[in-house]
């Protein structure tokens, strides 16, 4: 990574925890390879002071985007001036960027990552049944990426039936009766089976859904990116079912972050806008 | 520097402008000299955000300390919980950390930095008639540590007469009767002059004091490190003057900025507290 002085510009990614995130690993060599005076660093912003952390940073002049992981991505839509269609459909932002006139504008690129990494893996979703644990904001982004990529049907599972009952009805609108909500994980017919909660990330977790109910065949895919190799996706290699990790998500939203971001080879930085 | 991740620990070093700091040059080696996962990067704080910046800054989980550059010394004293003896004296504060109980300690290290400075350059202020522009916060700092190394009596000359008094104001306690302010510079007796204004920052700014008017073999220290030549200091060097450059005054701060952070070699680096 370049060194770091007083043009360099900055990125941020807020979490809670933020030990396991990838995206500065991921994104500095980039920044590197462009030719960009630019670094992303980690920002552990707890719950009851996110406020505080994203409005003190956005109102830095040189940091120009910021990227949110857990448990941040739907109250950070608050602190977004306008949400693309994916954010708003999801009511969810894991990217931000300043705009030229000073608004910041929040996206999410959960689903669009996670379903680029599935097809890359040979794993097309297109008139699948799809299984997913988890209906928050990653789980709700990648409902909606999967459907838009042609899934057939959507099973969705959360503890919290409000949740389950959110998500549907959101995606009722744009791809009606091909979501539905269980107050049990619907493992028997699916094609792919997709943990999109945290479980899996400290040790101890239980399960998010036990992948010895599925049929033999199912795609067992994982957000988690840390540890890589999760209990989930452990037991369903031993059971003989293909695994798909989590780091492939975040993999392949580095393009897209780069397009986001107007990261480009060479680039000049931009001047301070403030 | 090392790579960042998840867990790497985070120093910022605001101003306004903020890109002629010289501080992420200057740290960011001796973090990897250490072997500490940790950054020091720049952030531009316009003023009438400062409150939020430092806000926000100071509620990042793994965020540790700040250095603050001009226009803000004076300004962040309010976003400390407590204020060093010679950070209270001068009511300027150029580095804050965390305390171990979620506290902000400031302290002050221009007048220190500056003075050590001056010593290993040979130029050591014991008994010497010092002149000095500038009664802001740099200014002031060093007033007092000229003063607590021996000098044997400050003029002091700014523009505003206000900050000249209260400069003089606070100095008569601990050095009752060495310090005078002037509504002209006093340069013909002066053994050493300082310019620690801003003035030599931005191409075409007027010179602080006039070099010609000093006798022979007075010492012209500027506080301002970039450019590294100034005009003040191309001036003097012509006349034969010898000149003490601005960078030294930070050099000589990085080993007190290290005992001040606590930075160890191959220390761990701390755990969140929040």
């Amino acid at each position: 990574m370049p060194d770091i002085g007083g043009s360099t510009r900055l990125y941020a990614v807020l979490g809670d925890p933020v030990a396991q995130v990838q995206a500065p690993a991921l994104l500095n060599p980039v920044f590197a390879r462009l030719g960009l005076d630019a670094v992303l660093f980690p920002v552990h912003a707890p719950a009851d002071r996110l406020g505080a952390v994203i409005g003190g940073l956005q109102r830095i002049g040189n940091l120009d985007g910021l990227l949110i992981t857990v448990p941040h991505k739907i109250e950070a839509c608050r602190y977004a001036d306008e949400l693309s269609p994916a954010a708003a459909l999801v009511n969810s932002t894991n990217a931000m960027r300043r705009e030229a006139d000073g608004r910041w504008y929040g996206d999410n690129f959960d689903g669009a990552g996670f379903v680029a990494g599935l097809l890359s893996a040979g794993h097309d979703p297109r008139g699948k049944r799809i299984f997913l644990a988890g209906a928050g904001g990653a789980g709700t982004a990648i409902a909606a990426a999967l459907l838009g990529a042609g899934a057939s049907h959507l099973s969705v599972y959360d503890p919290d039936p409000d949740r389950v009952a959110t998500l549907t009805g959101r995606l009722e609108g744009s791809a009606p009766g091909r979501t539905t909500g269980s107050a049990a994980p619907r493992l028997h017919d699916a094609d792919v089976a997709v943990n999109a909660t945290p479980l899996g990330l400290r040790p101890g977790d239980p399960l998010p859904f036990a992948p010895d109910r599925l049929p033999p065949g199912s795609v067992v895919a994982d957000i988690v990116m840390r540890p890589r190799e999760t209990e989930l996706l452990r037991r369903a290699a031993e059971l003989g079912l293909p695994v798909h990790h989590g780091i492939h998500m975040l993999g392949h939203q580095v393009a897209l972050y780069q397009r986001f971001f107007r990261l480009e080879p060479g680039g000049a930085t931009r001047a301070a806008i403030l």
